[in-house]
């Protein structure tokens, strides 16, 4: 097999062969194949696209590249949740501690990341005294005796993932979907769930600005899983503005404990209700996958369980406390400071906290999202490069949503900041980052679709 | 500028500025942008191609790169010709000393190639004591005292093609228009001619298989030329069978010579009357363009010529024995035997010559051009390495031609082989090149079409 010929076949629309994506991706990987053939190769994907048998094994092969996370040692069927990425997404601190508490266990694997804020690990380290980085087998005995555990990225997991995606990055084929559906599963697929449910954001704030786009993407990520023999779910969710109303590393923790904490789901205000949403949609998809797992048997049993059901335990699991229970149990579990769970007041907080107010009159009717993203950013609430030091205390706190009518100097958001010097630039971006109209525009659905 | 960008432009079927298109062939060139992110632009270009207007700036800052040869000591209007490539193509032999003969200069640098057989430079050394590696101010006196000179490549002609060339040859994107447009042309501009013909080979034993390519094909690189200010003709000529009967070095040289010596232009072999066509149709171009130059100038005179005119010249310089004439006198002042123009049977001889004979009946409906090309080849009369060293005396006489009709036993073509043992393979892939059929099938037109 010549790389050459690859490239000419996939220049031609042809489907690669199992062997030959094998070839592509270990070769590639062992340095074998250059950086140039690659490349080449790359852009014929993004010209001409992958079939689904392709993107199946490329995947597959990315996942073989390196370690897989053996989960063998737990019992139960072990699901796993995945975000696309957006701003002002906690979700992950709301469902695994409801999914735990319902007796799933949840076994999860997070990054760092560069963004607008930190990744989930670097949240988790708001909590004083929490330990990202425990050992495999105490993370297993964890999610065995109390159904989850959160660790750092460990081990070498799918490099050839890393590899391909470093130079994507440099060559302008990022933005080719069997290439963003294969890299995210492949990690996915390494990091050893049964069930995996993807909560893919659409809108302003998105990777994928439409809801075709997202769709496609669920759909190409949905069959892979699939395909590989993982039950997966593709929930397409909001994002043309944050979600929820606080945007920043503790910022965030303290918003998911409030949703936690929570004794009745109605009545509670817009971004909440937004944020609740999602966390029970996804939650919901998750205890289903977990229940309904070995599907002929469920149905045998007649104990097939309904979304309705998995809803309804999963909103019991918040309004009982036992969720918030979960989690105080679990960031006890690896050395967090529990009192932090049922008193958020006393998460890290920056220095100065400073009103916005609104200068104009009107109906809140569009948002640049990952401008609100770009405004965390400023305030050194994430990281530019992967040597930059997050500041876990910044960060803002939305009062109004879309849809919402506002007046000259009503209090639109707070800027959470250690750093007096750059307050008047996040003001002023923030406000930017939103536009006023004098028609009432209703907001997007926020989940806008299923695929599985 | 990034480079990131402008693969990003491409890819989004953006146009290049000027500067754009000089950034990365001088980038590319310098080193500056690395070979991964070249490969991803130039199959962004395959895709998406590249206007008029970018594909003769990226011409220009080819040609640009390097050396241009300077041919401003030379007198006159001075005339290059080129072909694309074929089987048998020995017009440059035939062309040049008809034009020198008529008092246009012609200062040709050419190079040897990869091939089936060797290029011009090589075949010219069939000759004895034929010095292709003159100095630069020889090269220019010779044009000046006798209107004709041939030398090797020398000096740095359009380094960004050549590397650019490289990379393209091993990331499947070499079959790109543009690319194989500018990258011809760079060195034709380096070149220094004011007047370019440009013989695009079209169907079986060429890079274009057929008319609309070849056209399209001619289109570009015309369009370049006059571009750049160079009048630029593109003649399509046909490539479905070897051009005359002879495949080789020496034995190519001897059919030009077979040409030149003709006393009469009818009723010859119909080999040499394709052969004979070509490169009259490539002089008379060469001639208008060189006598119609400043074509204000000339149409103001009334001394214009016409196709007509300029044909009947060329004619009369064959007829006359002036082209042989001049032929003898470019040879000697290279330091040639002239005596082996005059008398041809001097030129290298293979060991063995055996005939091919005719195994069916029928008529000859179709020839798989490329493959007697590769007989060429196996008998040892080109490079498959640039290590190679090639055999000036092989190569194949053929004696019948497409439409003809052939019965069992006929000698079909003659083997030249300094090696008993290649003999049989190379007698039947010659054969097998061939069709045979129960009907006549007209050969395709010898001059496809002209553009300008």
């Amino acid at each position: 097999m010549r790389m050459y010929d690859l490239i000419m076949k996939k220049k031609n629309n042809g489907e690669h062969s199992k062997d030959e994506i094998r070839y592509i991706v270990d070769g590639f990987t062992k340095g074998q194949i250059p950086d140039y053939q690659m490349a080449s190769w790359l852009m014929c994907v993004y010209f001409n696209g992958m079939t689904k048998a392709e993107t199946i094994e490329l995947t597959n092969a990315m996942a073989d590249s390196g370690d897989r996370l053996d989960l063998s040692g737990i019992n139960g069927i072990k699901v796993d949740k995945h975000s696309t990425g957006g701003v002002g997404d906690k979700t992950t601190f709301i469902v695994a501690p409801i999914l735990a508490s319902l007796g799933v266990p949840i076994a999860k694997m997070s990054g760092r990341g560069l963004g607008h804020t930190g990744g989930t690990i670097d949240k988790l380290e708001a909590i004083k005294g929490f330990n990202v980085a425990i050992s495999e087998d105490e993370f297993i005995n964890n999610v065995n005796n109390i159904k989850l555990s959160l660790v750092g990225q460990t081990g070498n997991l799918a490099p050839a993932d890393k590899k391909i995606y470093a130079l994507r990055d440099v060559t302008a084929t990022v933005d080719s979907l069997p290439l963003i559906a294969s890299s995210i599963m492949s990690k996915k697929l390494a990091a050893g769930a049964d069930v995996i449910v993807l909560d893919v954001k659409c809108g302003s704030g998105a990777f994928m600005k439409d809801e075709v786009s997202a769709n496609a993407l669920a759909r190409a990520m949905v069959d892979i899983g699939n395909g590989a023999g993982r039950k997966t779910y593709g929930i397409i969710t909001d994002m043309n503005e944050p979600l929820g109303c606080k945007v920043g590393n503790a910022l965030e923790i303290y918003e998911a404990i409030e949703v936690l904490k929570l004794k009745k789901l109605e009545d509670v205000d817009y971004g909440i209700y937004r944020l609740l949403e999602v966390s029970l949609t996804l939650a919901s998809y998750m205890l289903m996958g977990a229940k309904n797992y070995d599907e002929k048997e469920a149905s045998k049993n007649s104990d097939m369980l309904s979304y309705e059901q998995a809803r309804k335990l999963c909103e019991e699991a918040i309004t009982s406390g036992r969720a918030l229970d979960k989690l105080a149990e679990f960031v006890k579990a690896q050395g967090g400071d529990a009192q932090m769970i049922y008193n958020p007041d006393k998460l890290p907080k920056a220095r100065y906290i400073e009103p916005v107010y609104m200068e104009e009159e009107g109906y809140l009717s569009e948002c640049k999202t990952s401008e609100v993203g770009m405004v965390s950013l400023i305030l050194g609430g994430g990281r530019e490069t992967k040597e930059s030091k997050i500041n876990l205390a910044v960060g803002i706190d939305i009062k109004k949503h879309l849809g919402d009518y506002v007046k000259k100097g009503d209090v639109f958001a707070y800027i959470h900041s250690d750093d007096k010097d750059v307050m008047d630039e996040a003001k002023a971006r923030l406000l930017n980052a939103y536009k006023i109209s004098d028609n009432k525009k209703e907001p997007e659905k926020i989940v806008k679709d299923i695929v599985y």
